[in-house]
């Protein structure tokens, strides 16, 4: 028998409630008992710092990750103006309280691998000697689909390898992005003390192709997530589960109160 | 300097001229010099195994691979029918002096990465004992987009793993497969002796989505395929490159003989 989670480690991500505005978001996941939030900058940007860590105080939420920002990976380009955009957010990320700051790499250029994991390994070692130590900072690997256009980081081995690199860097594990893997229970046991998030959402079987607005909710797809939640569970995860759900043709239309409740009765039964 | 290769290493794979017959395909790729085929069974069918070996024969065209058919790796619905069908594949193969057979994992259910391995082994093994000793056998990951709807075979790690348990199968690398992996150099060197197969086309940059029917002509996207050529010459593969184009909106509705003079031309500048 499978154990299973504890409602208290749902955290939603606020872009599976998109029409909501942040202060939206804290109330209505606070209305339905949820206490765990990862706040994307756009919307963060919108209300404003002080308005937010206030509500967020108020409301008794917790800022799980702040996200995203882009480590580059081009050697040419504006590289300064890009990491001082990450320092910003070390500034905002500090603001509101947010436990993580997650990070994807990229744009993609047309570079070697070689090259690429020694740029990333050099600016994420930067990275860390000037994050506050109170802030954890997470890089995400993407599902491959996105090499050319949004991430050469593509597995979670290669997350690792980065990790290895620099000491005190996290991952996420992001179910969409990384359930195609058949190394991936492997790399989950490796990285063991270094998993600082856990994703889910589903994989639409018959999705027509626009593979990053349209995720599915748990139990639409294809994804054994109770698995891989599994798996994390042995590699000493107990930290929060995210549900993060890109879907323009769906749940970004309907009400978000129906939304959140939905993530409550599918993580019930599927993760 | 990099070694350019011969245009006598380059073999066209039929659905790059989707619009040409079997018959008008060989007259056509022998008019412009090219004397390397990668046949599919349904055109295959619509000529013939007699009319296409005479053909084929008269043309001193070499048939590279007959392609594709898919390994079953459910354990439930009708494998044996599934199984039947490569039958016939092997008969069809030695009917038209097919050097190989070009075989997909799929299609994919939910399934542990483990149990699909195992599954496939088996199969691969069984088949290797029944196909014709001069037939070589050859198993070809897809892109990861695929894992759930076409092929859960997704690296060539995974495909070699396979490779080790049955002795004498060959692995296809296809550049816009593949060349997203940053394991793919070492994969390569890891499959010497067992390479049968190089399919190269491009990715283009800012496909709409439709990755499986939208690939581009070599030099038009963002693949570094000399690099990939490389790889697959330290590992000793010397036989032929086969140009492999779906492209539904481009090159499938131009003429035929204008894709195959653009395949010689793009093929001296980036393979």
């Amino acid at each position: 028998m499978t154990a299973l989670v504890s409602v208290e480690r749902l955290a939603i991500n606020q872009i599976t409630t998109k029409p909501w505005a942040l202060d939206n978001a804290i109330r209505g996941y606070a209305r339905h008992g949820v206490h765990a939030v990862a706040v994307w900058r756009d919307k963060l940007a919108e209300l404003g710092q002080p308005a937010a860590r206030r509500m967020l105080g108020d409301y008794g939420m917790r800022v799980v990750a702040l996200t995203p920002v882009r480590v580059p990976v081009a050697t040419d380009g504006d590289v300064q103006s890009a990491m001082d955009e990450i320092l910003r957010a070390f500034d905002e990320a500090t603001e509101i309280g947010a436990e993580s700051l997650l990070m994807l790499a990229g744009p993609p250029m047309t570079m070697s691998p070689e090259k690429m994991k020694g740029v990333l390994a050099e600016r994420l070692y930067a990275l860390k000697q000037r994050a506050p130590s109170s802030l954890q900072l997470v890089i995400e690997p993407l599902h491959p689909i996105y090499a050319a256009t949004v991430s050469p980081l593509n597995t979670l081995r290669d997350a690792l390898d980065l990790c290895d690199q620099v000491e005190g860097l996290g991952v996420a594990v992001d179910v969409y992005n990384l359930s195609w893997d058949w190394d991936l229970e492997r790399q989950i046991e490796r990285a063991a003390g270094r998993l600082k998030g856990f994703h889910v959402s589903d994989w639409l079987r018959e999705t027509t192709g626009d593979i990053r607005y349209d995720r599915g909710m748990m139990g639409d797809g294809c994804i054994d997530i109770r698995r891989i939640r599994e798996w994390m569970d042995r590699a000493g995860y107990r930290d929060t589960i995210e549900v993060e759900i890109f879907s323009q043709n769906n749940w970004w239309r309907r009400d978000p109160d129906e939304v959140v409740r939905t993530c409550i009765e599918r993580f019930h039964i599927y993760c």
